[in-house]
């Protein structure tokens, strides 16, 4: 059943895209390249998509991720939810008959939408990484809190928690004082704590940089104080309501620092790698062609 | 007492500076222009002052704002609060004895920090537009809310409501949709309702986006909702514990939504000129000089 033996997987985003040659289950080749959908035309993707062909084989192609949205090649309407792998591979669009497919995206009524995260959270249920019924946090640019109910997508919240960061590196009054790396430190906890007690984030965000001319703060635990503030002030809200242990699924960069804040904030995490959680959903959505 | 006569007031913001020729308390003659702060270099500043004067006449030069911050010409240290007028004007830095002075800005101990604000409140205060016990709200980039007692600023909190909007118009995922001019209609309502219920704006955000792709939400009306969104969360984090009147200073085009949006939470707002507050506060100050 489904596409038998070989086929292209690709994580098409924004900024960049990831394609794997998998044959019989098994990653072969791979390739990783800045061609995200925001660098390509409209009328260049056929040509973008012959490109991956070119390096990993002549083969059928299944794609997920903004490659579906309005920026993207095709755009593939969201699913609504509730929804599992079964009604997401009943609902893939196809550029080119039979060869190419993009899997959609998801949307619920708060009104959210998602294009790409679907892939990795509904694989990881379908290959035991995450139980039928979970909630997990899968962090990225646009932080998605996922609620699964038997082994779908019942409901979902996207928080702009990583665009936010970016945003205050990279053009904010704040931004001479977020150059450090982030790491998981007294500064970072402290962070999450203060985010944790739901005060307004634009006004805690703007005592940081008081903090430091006045010489209370540091300057060098601006990064991660402030890295913690946003993680906490997303933990605070997201996590209203709800018990339990939460699963953390994505790059394990980001996955390390919620999974330290969610402990902070006396929750059980459980780390889930983005990357085994996609090729998983990818194929399980390949067999079910 | 003080300077009598003719002198010149400044008020050096980040990106612009605009002064004034004062005799005996009428404007003779005054200039605008986008020299403001981050464009001077630090050696630069002795002619960019020498510029004002060649504009506006060879009279002493009081100036406010950035232009005594570490990124201005000379750091004028803040003055903690409680503090008025007379604590002010004691602390002018001097970068021209006799002839130029800076006034320095406000800290207290939240920590926070404002720099030119307090000119047009405390003058606002001296002029009879505010009380001497007050609840005041400064809109802008980093919108300030003072708290005065006895004619002094005893406490402050700064939001980055005015940046947050810049960043997320200029940088953000939302930016084509942040495209119209703002103005007091049904949907800054809206978004102000929505932002006063207190729920984690980096979630409220992304959903104005998830609204407009799904068709809930028209795409003319966000860049009004998301203004009322911002300014909504931040006077319902800001009002917290206050009752009564709100005084808002500040650009007419600025004060004007705050109002609005005060009065959707059921507050009585009076709206401030902060030119004018800014004319009265630095004459108080160069009364005492």
């Amino acid at each position: 059943m489904g596409w038998a033996g070989t086929f292209i997987a690709v994580d098409w985003g924004t900024t960049n895209r990831r394609a794997w040659r998998l044959e019989d289950g098994a990653v072969t080749d791979e390739l990783e390249d800045e061609r995200g959908v925001l660098s390509v035309g409209k009328s260049e993707f056929p040509a973008a998509v012959q490109q991956i062909r070119e390096c990993l084989g002549d083969h059928p192609l299944l794609m997920a991720g903004m490659v579906g949205s309005n920026r993207g090649w095709v755009e593939a309407p969201y699913v609504p939810c509730p929804a599992g792998l079964d009604e997401v591979a009943s609902a893939l669009c196809w550029p080119e008959a039979e060869r190419t497919a993009i899997v959609p995206g998801l949307s619920c009524d708060r009104p959210d939408v998602m294009r790409g995260e679907e892939v990795q959270i509904l694989g990881a249920v379908d290959a035991g990484l995450v139980p039928r019924d979970a909630f997990v946090c899968h962090p990225g640019t646009h932080n998605k809190w996922v609620t699964l109910e038997g082994g779908r997508v019942t409901g979902f919240r996207t928080v702009m928690t990583g665009e936010m960061f970016s945003l205050l590196k990279g053009h904010s009054i704040l931004s001479d004082l977020l150059t450090d790396d982030m790491s998981v430190d007294e500064a970072f906890c402290d962070g999450v704590r203060q985010g944790l007690q739901g005060d307004a984030l634009t006004a805690e965000l703007f005592s940081v940089r008081a903090g430091v001319l006045l010489g209370t703060k540091r300057k060098r635990d601006a990064t991660d104080f402030t890295s913690g503030l946003l993680i906490g002030a997303d933990i605070g809200s997201s996590l209203k309501g709800s018990t339990g242990e939460v699963f953390v699924m994505g790059r394990p960069e980001l996955t390390q620092l919620y999974a330290a804040a969610l402990r902070v904030a006396g929750r059980t995490a459980s780390e889930i790698d983005g990357e085994a959680a996609f090729l998983a959903g990818i194929q399980a959505i390949a067999g079910r062609l």
